[in-house]
């Protein structure tokens, strides 16, 4: 520097020390299954590790990384463990650890076309890629007339699609003098509380939407949501969109997409598909029936940061229409004018999102698909399910176990016969003891057990050693 | 594996490749002034050199890296260069890129306190660290009623803190039955427009904000928006929100915090203000006069990804309040319940935001504030001030080029005395010749440069050699 004075770390300080991180990394990897899955700390125990006030001179990158031992990972509760079984699982890969490194190196900010132009393309054709692995029609593509978007989460992507069809219901009146509470949205019992949440933020109220009851299956039915959707338009209501889900979070309950579409179509509703976690599955041609249907969505989401090996974040949007998406969602003040942008020939994703800045997430995904290619993946996710089905197979003939409903793919749920009590000790017994983590629903107001298949590592080790834990845990509670 | 088939990548391959990146990445930044510092792609090049099906088998990692270089790069417009002068800065560092690496080595998503306490625990530590580094008062920490949480952007920040007004203005009515169109909002013809995409995501509408005049420093009039307030409470409106800017995006111009803070307890609308890029300045106590008042805000963000060597995503939000924020955004289905949550003991960040899933930001913050240490972050925030000083001294002394404000801090706004026109031909000429990139905007319906000095490497150098390049290339355009 001119004045010789700096506190940057150097290029070999970087080089040294992101190789030490590196191998600690693949350390930490290795050694994954040694520590306690769910965190066991306490409320404050990593604060209480932490000093009142920062530092005022620069620290040494090893007291960083000794702190990281010390204090953070007693605090961490290992999402990369194979033996993580609990919520839907995220995660992730060595190709994607390294995607997200290279967006981090590189520094990007990819708001417009303009301001990384390798930013929006990539993540435009990676997306192409992907709906041709899922089997998505052209309309979904930016080929057609719409076109795919990485979104941090599926809420975030519910949310972008609610907005547009709550701008396209009121000719776009809603964003000019704002909402009137007469629209309506729909989803089952059974969908993700993230559309609760985005009617609200979007200003259409909870009150407005109704919660359609589900079969056995726990599928919404298509019959109730017709009758709904009669009953709020008799009533002077605007039904506008539909959340349909292919692999509910509960217990990956698939909604029946057709009838849904059909319903859509006569009453000119927004039928939004969330397929956070099942989606990936739809790489699989055989796996691809369970979300027929969706080719008739105005919007469809899915989570490689959930089943696909990519880290958190990234949600893959797509639009049939993105021009009632982007109409919903540009504003264009004087800073960010420029001649690709008025040209018309590009994408400017800030118009596709909540917010306006915006990370180089493509490459990791794009990492991911080219490391593993397209037979890679579909071999570890039919692993995954086989794997899942073999526990469900294992429940199935065991006599003091049952499965609450057949699993569709990776996720089984599953109950011990001696009631809700009994079941809610079973978790906290297995919790506690670090060598699994599982987590629970309530389904048809049952307490059950949730074993998702679904972590990178996890072989069929892990779910033998799973099974056999829960039901030697099971007897030693059932003797008190 | 127990069928010895995997297509993981391996722990071996993942440090080899590791440590190749990470050299890519200290390559890349040492060679970084070489490319042109504004991508030179045309619509459509990156795609071109892209393959239109993803592979069916998997790739060597050496050829992902080739194409980064082939493809890529010449699509990247290069934010992390010195020459880099345009928009906002969205710099980062060594120690930041490295946080990042270790957030994507652990693959925790923190939505709960559960799902990772250190998480949870370290993000509230670092911003009250921060809230002290800034000198924000207590309720604004976690042990006064309010608290810091890391949001993706400062759009997101808004949006939140909008919608908390919008439900403590309507008693939580709106989050039930959805808006009225009766609420109204505030900022300056200069706030950034996220305000206004905040108000159609909200549900408020575009024309229930009122943009409020500015005086010759482009900050809002106070006595105006006293004026507005009163005019819309007498047609029957619900003031309940003002949006105040500690630097705006145009030209960093300070609104006068005391008096709009008088208005809002007078009236009782939340107060939200936004520093995205200034507020990094507030780490040196001689610039902590430009925001005060602040300390009376309801709620207040800065991004330490513009100007605080920390790379995108990464947004501080402090709400005075955060029962207020909570109970606007939680939503609690069965699958997300724990003992933890309903002890009350602990933060669950899913409620302070609007996605439900999180990564694990604060490490990167925890190591740039660690690394430099604060006294090393004060250094370079001053030795960019002193720059950026420094280049409008000779844009004050040189007879053809004017000042359109005088600069508070780093973003220099000046134009040549020779019109609109000739200003955007010579914006368009140095950022097509690469050595440079500025943009531009309007101040007082003139056409005005923007010289913004935050980028991490950014000497006194590449600021004379900027200035340099632009007295050269008018003096040509002259001629021309």
């Amino acid at each position: 520097m001119d004045d010789k004075k700096s506190f940057h770390m150097t290029s070999e300080e970087f080089r040294r020390y992101g190789k030490e991180l590196i191998d600690w990394i693949a350390d930490y990897h290795e050694m994954i299954e040694t520590f306690p899955v769910l965190s066991q700390a306490s409320p404050g125990q990593v604060r209480s590790g932490l000093p009142d006030e920062p530092p005022r001179q620069g620290e040494a990158f090893s007291a960083m990384l000794k702190d990281v031992e010390d204090v953070i990972l007693p605090g961490i509760t290992h999402w990369q463990s194979p033996d993580f079984f609990a919520f839907f699982p995220a995660n992730t890969s060595g190709p994607s650890i390294l995607g997200e490194l290279l967006s981090a190196g590189l520094g990007v900010q990819g708001m417009l076309w303009a301001t990384s132009p390798a930013c929006t393309e990539l993540e435009t054709h990676v997306l192409d890629w992907v709906a041709g692995m899922l089997g998505l029609p052209a309309r979904f593509t930016s080929s057609g007339s719409g076109g795919g978007v990485i979104q941090d989460s599926a809420s975030s992507a519910l949310l972008c699609a609610l907005l547009a069809a709550r701008e396209r219901a009121t000719d776009f009146v809603s964003n000019e003098q704002g909402c009137d509470g007469r629209l309506t949205a729909y989803g089952s019992t059974q969908t993700h509380s993230s559309l609760e949440k985005a009617m609200r933020i979007a200003g259409l109220g909870r009150e407005n939407l109704r919660q359609i009851a589900v079969d056995e299956n726990f599928a919404m039915s298509a019959q109730a949501l017709d009758a709904a959707i009669r009953r709020d338009r008799a009533a002077g209501k605007v039904p506008s969109f539909v959340c349909a889900t292919v692999g509910t979070t509960s217990s990956t309950g698939f909604d029946p997409l057709p009838q849904i579409a059909d319903i859509c179509r006569d009453h000119g509703l927004w039928l939004h598909v969330d397929g956070a976690m099942a989606g990936s599955a739809a790489i699989c041609p055989e796996f691809r029936g369970l979300q027929e249907g969706v080719e008739r969505a105005d919007s469809y989401c899915f989570n490689p940061h959930k089943w696909l090996f990519t880290n958190f974040d990234c949600d893959c949007f797509y639009v049939a229409d993105r021009q009632a998406l982007v109409r919903t969602l540009t504003v264009l003040p004087e800073y960010l004018r420029n001649q690709a942008s008025e040209s018309g020939a590009v994408f400017d994703y800030r118009d596709w999102q909540i917010p306006l800045g915006r990370r180089f997430r493509a490459l990791k995904l794009w990492f991911v698909v080219r490391h593993y290619g397209v037979e890679g993946l579909q071999y570890h996710i039919r692993e995954h399910v086989r794997l899942a089905q073999q526990f469900a197979s294992w429940v199935r003939d065991h006599p003091d176990f049952e499965l609450t409903v057949d699993p569709p793919l990776n996720l089984v749920c599953f109950r011990h016969r001696a009631g809700d009590d009994f079941n809610q000790r079973l978790l906290e017994r297995l919790n506690a003891g670090g060598k699994i983590y599982l987590t629970h629903t309530r389904l048809a107001e049952r307490f059950t057990l949730r074993l998702c298949v679904g972590q990178t590592h996890t072989e069929e080790r892990h779910v033998r050693r799973a099974w056999k834990l829960i039901c030697e845990t099971a007897h030693l509670l059932e003797k008190g």
